[in-house]
């Protein structure tokens, strides 16, 4: 297996490491700064280094896209060009509607490994970085079912825990859970500042405000990136954000106790559901669905389960001789979950059984 | 010493059991259901319950007030009318503005300890629960010198650090640093419920969702009250932050990076600020100042100092013979504060010298 890395900072150096480590994969590497390439090449998070995008990526099968978010989509036009046909690329950028929609290759799948916030750069780079990480997919109807299940494969094999959901969705809820609060911890230490006055000091309150600001004023050089990558899903966000604000001010103003109770009992039973959902059972359930050989159908499969929050440990797809139909192995974990992805890949209409 | 807790939850019970702890005071209770008051008797926090208002406070040099926020203005009456002429009375609810705007009596001063948000109740009262606890205290031009300098001490004694400050102000800084934040975490869940769907499971995405909704739908039978009895100031905070929002919304439509990156950087400056604000030098300094003996002079100092951010670690009131000026003794942590404290006593026209 040869892998290439494009954009050797933390996440790209770190993915350079887990496959050198926990696969037989080659790794070449290239970052847009020689020197970079070569710090990578030194602390052994790459095999070979090359100054060129095409040479990296030449006779590779996977190929990771790890630069900041602005170049990803013309860093992989150039890597598409120079890729074989067979390859599998994808990049690990925290927005995916913008690179989804600007690239229509079958052999491309957006990709977003949540690790890595805490620092940056290859010299923090480490194998065991996306131990047990979920690692967003965002394939389409347009993505090939083989080269989906070997980039699905590959995350497995350093760690990651793969989940297929679509592009707009991902965007949306990154905006939810990530950029959005983001926002609001600007927002709170500025009105906290102006609360305070130049000499204030902040009183030892409870935790909530310190929770809700740690992240203010995050790295401007990658944060300005985010906040316009998305800037479609989070300004839906902040739109909701001021509309349930205007809410709350109405209940306050007509100094409705009964309203502000339901609505703060919602988010107490929101909250619930939010922590709850992430609990799983413990065995672990394969299940075999036949499908026609056809891009999206592995898509599909896998989106509905994301969808449902049914966390796909491993895959594997067996084509049949004539590549015409395979068989798509799946491993899910505890009861509740195997059944769910039963009904809902028969609802797809595709035939399947538990093993 | 005779001490007064009107209201035996988990604040009243601990004020209780660290006066009785920790100073030479005869604590006498009331809660408004026996059963509470009885069980306080038994746990210990204090030492004699009284049925009426009035029985309980009779006699009491300290009385606090510990009922939930929307009792505390009817039950400061009732305890002023049978209170002693130099008994201090003070309350510890969250919100200020409404109760010192309520009463006009030179007895009472406003309070409100950091402490105790995360349980409830008589049972888990303990003596050590402020501990190094700010405890904001909301003295006006009215306040008696003598008896807001008798709570001060009152205080310390029980391990917390009072800081004066104006209940506007308080009220403003509360609804920027605690219910805002809580606004924040509720509106988060919500839009993050509707974003997954409702089979839907959080991602284990980076620290700043779970940080920032971990008070998310806290307590209804708390928090109601609490926004309610604050709607003025966080009606002025939301829509600060509504404002702000609007911002931000415009700056992402024309993908101003540079107005971005400066907001963010921004939001950076603010939030070291505030971390910086609470570092303090180690050395105690004291501070002597000759103050006329009239109302609101101790208010006058405690508030210049509070709104700088000066820890008055303790504080002295020594009366001159016939009463009419006196000695203010302050003690002051570090170098620096020393300095400030001096500076701002001398601003108001009032000798001071350090020792």
């Amino acid at each position: 297996l040869k892998i290439a890395i494009l954009g050797l900072g933390l996440i790209g150096g770190s993915i350079g490491s887990a496959a050198r480590k926990q696969t037989d994969a080659q790794v070449s590497g290239y970052d847009i700064h020689d020197s970079v390439a070569q710090q990578a090449l030194e602390l052994g998070v790459i095999d070979q280094r090359s100054s060129e995008i095409a040479t990296a990526v030449r006779g590779a099968q996977a190929v990771f896209i790890a630069t900041p978010v602005s170049a990803i989509t013309s860093t992989a036009k150039l890597a598409l060009a120079a890729a074989d046909a067979d390859c599998v690329l994808s990049d690990v950028g925290s927005t995916k509607r913008g690179v989804v929609g600007a690239i229509a290759d079958q052999r491309f799948v957006g990709g977003h490994p949540l690790a890595g916030a805490e620092s940056s750069g290859v010299a923090h780079a480490r194998p065991e970085l996306f131990q047990g990480a979920c690692w967003y997919l965002t394939p389409t109807s347009n993505t090939s079912g083989v080269l989906y299940e070997r980039l699905h494969r590959l995350l497995v094999s350093i760690g990651a825990q793969p989940a297929a959901i679509d592009a707009v969705a991902h965007d949306r809820l990154m905006a939810c859970v990530s950029h959005l609060p983001h926002v609001f911890a600007n927002l709170l230490v500025s009105q906290a500042a102006g609360a305070l006055g130049q000499d204030g000091h902040l009183p030892a309150t409870g935790p909530s405000f310190r929770d809700a600001t740690r992240v203010a004023g995050a790295n401007s050089s990658i944060w300005t990136d985010i906040y316009l990558s998305n800037r479609d899903a989070l300004s839906e966000g902040i739109r909701d954000a001021v509309e349930q604000l205007q809410q709350v001010r109405a209940m306050l103003a007509s100094s409705d106790a009964e309203a502000i109770t339901s609505w703060n009992e919602e988010a107490h039973t929101n909250r619930m559901a939010l922590l709850d959902g992430g609990t799983q059972g413990d065995t672990l359930h394969e299940l075999r669905a036949a499908v026609p050989n056809r891009p999206g159908v592995i898509a599909e499969i896998a989106l509905a389960l994301g969808h449902g929050g049914v966390n796909i440990v491993d895959m594997a797809l067996s084509p049949s001789e004539d590549n015409s139909q395979g068989v798509v192995a799946l491993w899910v974990r505890g009861d509740r979950d195997a059944k769910r992805a039963e009904d809902w890949i028969r609802a797809l209409s595709f035939p399947v059984s538990r093993v």
